[in-house]
């Protein structure tokens, strides 16, 4: 009826699928954490994971917005998984933007081949890691926090500090390498499968080889497109939130709830509240998904230009996704906040777990406050400044 | 920078154009209201009241988002232009749509001969015209309110009630029919040249001939297409109001506004308050924009589509309307409202007349409650159930 | 600094050192649900229970308003102990109000005596429990839900329904009487050691003396009062949840928030958006508190009447509790959603339990929707017409 | 029904009369702009004009609170009369606060026995009225903006700068003292009959006993208590522009408005959207009402401390004006903006005047901006600091 994606597309269609099995157990899994062991295989099975790598090596070449809409497909039922989908591909590209063509090259074939999932350790926003040289090798002491998707995955990207806590080195390093112990200790009140927990490294020796060291297009805005990508999947995740949200309340509503005692009416949804209550969220849930839309728009083309998309080009993408960004955090905290009011009392027990949008909207949206976004869409309108970029704008 | 129409589409050029000759008088044609008679020379110079008619009979054969993104452009300056040039198209068409097909060539070239602007009097809300058959003829007492247009029409669109008081037959006849009286008595708050005042008729004639008797097509949904294209010249109007309240404002905050006394900043416009709330504001209103254009598409689609047109076509464009009307009605009395905070006391003076664009929306929305709207997006998110054709959805 | 008891009233010294003890255990008693056993063993030696017993039967002849300022004292850290001690009284009340002048003078003396804590099984919404006559008894079968503070009372204020489903009995009986099971079940998403859940009856014999017949006064409105002091349970959980998540959100924010990497500020209170947000949390919670306060006026007021009361004073009083319990609802909801805003990323783990506010707040508000009692207000100021006593109004 | 002032009370039952009289021509008023000069002349009669000189003097000597409670009555129907009268006090308190003892009984005095009514030239924020001394004179050049009620006024408080632009003088003069030119060329979008334009001094004579040289009690919090009552009138010309529009929107619903079509209900307030919105504009009406009356409480206590007040003090009483001041209008701005929406499109003309209500509402909001009351509300909150006394707080 809405907010469906179109299976006829062969890729869409798994995701659907996928979608469908992993809202079995959601509930389960948010008041469990830990790992998504079940689900990660069920997505290794379906192929989805290499679909943005070129096919030359091994991929499907497909295009951003189709792995971004397939994490917030996800995000429907789960936004562990909406997240961990979307920041995963985040880490496969890490070569191809930051290293030479050589190692991106390697990685894409490697990472088809293995069927690899990527984790992070690469949080930059936190001092706790430094690695010194020892000849060929960098010797990594410290840890990172945050490091989403590290405790199920084969591979991890990570960052560190040289010792005089200035330079950041990136790499790209197999998740059981020697030294590193990935704590799976995140206990967040959402985005509760995400391991965003610790990562701690003793004596971790990572090769000159696998420095992913930005030389080769030094300085171009392309090397920091990372940013818009994540900050993309977290967008698309608060869509998908908000969509199947509503969709569990409507589902809820129309099967369970019971007309207030005062209504007058027979039927729940025959109470001229119920109807505006929805078609209210319904709107700002649509123009939410219109905005990421044109935001993945933009993202598409911002990837398809390379490194030579211009700082302009950078730019403008960035507003269109800070401003889908900020809009999609308000518009699913209050979708996931109101359906209760719909629902009614009966729907607010645990085994239920339709608290458990807002929880994970609630945390994922404090990752990048809205405030800064919105300022920074204020400042393009005012002044036609673009954000400097930065590890989140 | 942002909300410009591209002009390298020659009808966008002549309508930016237009807009930027409206802007100059906009100010002093809210304050003394009556006709837009200026106004209406300029727009028939540059031919853009005939763009919707087909080629074959003299027209440009555009579509109607067109028309309504140029009614847009208008309403960024001038909420009652845009509001007479999207209704115009109504009338215009209304022979294709309730007429025979011979009745509709004959409209259709003789408006583009003479260049005919079309009002109407054909508010079917109201029961206080009434017609009776004299042979051939009807003769038609009484009067009609909100007759947009009218009092500049060449051409009207009317209808009326039979004796009983239950059918209402519509026609087309010329402004000038012996017996109409344009009263041009408007005196709304705003919008205050549409000519929205009474038409009164005192014994006038309408030939049987002139009758739009939905005969050829009867029942189709097709028929009731008119509400859509009305509803989405209320919301284009919308759009552009809250569109050029933010250009107007935006354009004053950077030339005249100060910094408030206890900011701390040099410039206004480094005030993070300021740049939040400009900020939210262009990202509500990209929104509604998003939603206005998703709607003339599907509007688009519903033209296309002609008599062919099946009730869940005309529902699914009805739902899409209605979602973009409530959505910017909302956003641009926000929009309207807020723009004086980050200008500053000294905006507010009646000489700027920047208080135009929130009259212009307060009275506009008041035509189609939001409520309405917004419960019949809820009924059909719940129950997949599209309003039943009627004169407002 | 705000929001503080003035301590030099015992009762509320009482009720502050109640408050710090309940601190310390709140997160995991949230974690935990079940039985506040500790909580309920402090507040029995508080001697807060019975202060509102009239002194002539032990108790201390307090009035409601320090009743329920009591329990919004202890929904600053622990809505479940709000939740409970203010429905309490409600069953305390139960004979006063709905019984014999003996029955009330017998049941204020043996709780005072005994220091009882009262719970409910009355829930008149559910008609699943069902009573008939047998000789001088009445045999009861079926169950009850949302039977707040059962799993940990003395004594219980029943409902049932007759044979023929019409007619409800009102009986107040110890818990342990033969034949009730109380399930302890509650398993709400907040609010989760209220033991809202299911207490089922088996063959359970309540004898006529027991029973309170509302004849004595039958009819006045005195007989519904108990509804509003339900409905101020309410509110002043809100309003206590949300002074305590600001005050928990302030200390948070001053001790352990950080700036945001693009603030320019060194101190996170420096920051314009954290001063705003704070300022517009508090204010909306100083006119919720307000409200609230005018409320609790109007239900010392309304009690002090007594049987005296007149059908105007007990809709005016009625209509001041839900104006309060409206806003509070929604500001509650709003300050405990967006502190995690001010507090930042690392403030939403579990361990630091800071949305079980937004939880107990989301529950509970769903237990009498604000639509209906917004509707009151309004029909109150367009009609003069106050709203027919019921079970939530 | 409610928002009534008790008229047991002589001076609120005079208020009552004269709101009653100046309720005819509001809406010409509005239109007209320029001056009020039959209002003034009805409010001279009354005697309302002295009420807070103290008794000694003349004057009747009542509170703080009772005058402002008088300029919200005014406001219901009329803005620009609650303005004037709330600052009328102002003024006729300058000596009393910053002359000495001796100019406070002289003003007070001949205030009283010639029912002056004052207006002011003393804005601080424009640094264009220069003065020099020359013997015991000061010799005034220049002009004042926004200087309310000088156009009716019999005496004017002004304020200037010496030569080097630093510090400021304050005097009390005649409103025709030579070279004074009253401009009466106000022309905001509300508040029409303030008269706050231009007043020119054109070598203007000041005699050094006409300074209020704040020399008395220099330095003293009392002082600045002067910002407390400008900005307590503005915060209760709000709450009265929101009380007033609400009864006006009453008024016509109950008797005008008609059904919307599509609403199923014979009464337009049995329509659910229609009571549940004015249910929601009351109940925050209500809570701006009751801020309103903690900050006039908070204002009077702060008077009667005199010169004993200490920074604390008068710290907490800013921090209650500001929250109520911030509350307030944006209570007044939704109020007065929604209530069409409840009344529909017929309400909407110039005849009705409903507009006055949002446009006096909105231009008075812009002279001190609620983010920055709302900040130092939060930094209250945070940090338990108050703000520095200025000229807005």
């Amino acid at each position: 009826m809405s907010f469906d994606l179109d299976i006829s597309d062969p890729y869409f269609a798994k995701a659907v699928a996928l979608r469908q099995s992993f809202a079995a157990g959601a509930i389960a899994h948010d008041k469990a954490g830990g790992r998504p062991t079940e689900q990660l295989k069920l997505l290794k099975q379906s192929g989805l994971l290499t679909i943005l790598i070129p096919r030359e090596f091994g991929g499907q070449g497909q295009k951003w917005s189709k792995a971004l809409r397939i994490a917030r497909e996800f995000a429907k039922v789960d936004g562990s998984l909406g997240h961990l989908y979307g920041y995963h591909f985040g880490s496969v590209h890490s070569a191809h933007v930051n290293g030479s063509p050589e190692q991106a090259a390697d990685l894409y074939r490697r990472s088809a081949e293995g069927n690899w999932f990527w984790g992070n350790a690469r949080n930059s926003f936190s001092k706790t890691l430094f690695g010194k040289r020892d000849g060929d090798w960098y010797v990594l002491d410290g840890f990172k926090p945050f490091t989403s998707g590290s405790h199920v995955a084969d591979y991890l990207q990570i960052s560190w500090l040289d010792p005089t806590g200035e330079d950041y080195s990136f790499a790209a390093i197999p998740a059981d390498r020697q030294g590193v112990t990935i704590h799976d200790d995140w206990d967040g009140i959402g985005q509760r499968q995400t391991g965003s927990g610790k990562v701690s490294f003793a004596n971790v020796r990572v090769h000159e080889s696998e420095l992913l060291d930005r030389k080769s297009n030094a300085g171009k805005p392309f090397q920091s497109i990372g940013v818009l990508q994540q900050q993309s999947t977290l967008l698309n995740v608060f869509v998908g939130s908000a969509q199947g949200a509503l969709i569990a309340a409507r589902d809820y509503t129309r099967e369970k709830s019971r007309p207030w005692i005062y209504s007058g009416v027979e039927k729940h949804t025959d109470d001229p509240w119920v109807k505006r209550t929805y078609g209210d969220l319904v709107i700002k849930t649509q123009a939410a998904t219109l905005l990421a839309d044109r935001a993945l728009d933009a993202l598409d083309e911002a990837w398809e230009r390379g490194f030579d998309l211009t700082d302009e080009e950078r730019g403008e993408a960035a507003i269109k996704v800070a401003a889908a960004n900020a809009f999609a955090g308000e518009t699913a905290l209050e979708v996931t906040a109101k359906i209760f009011e719909v629902m009614g009392a009966r729907s607010a027990v645990t085994a239920n777990g339709f608290d458990r949008f807002w929880r994970n909207v609630r945390i994922h949206t404090l990752h990048n406050p809205a405030e800064y976004k919105t300022r920074n869409v204020g400042t393009w309108f005012l002044e036609g400044a673009h954000p400097e970029p930065g590890i989140f704008q």
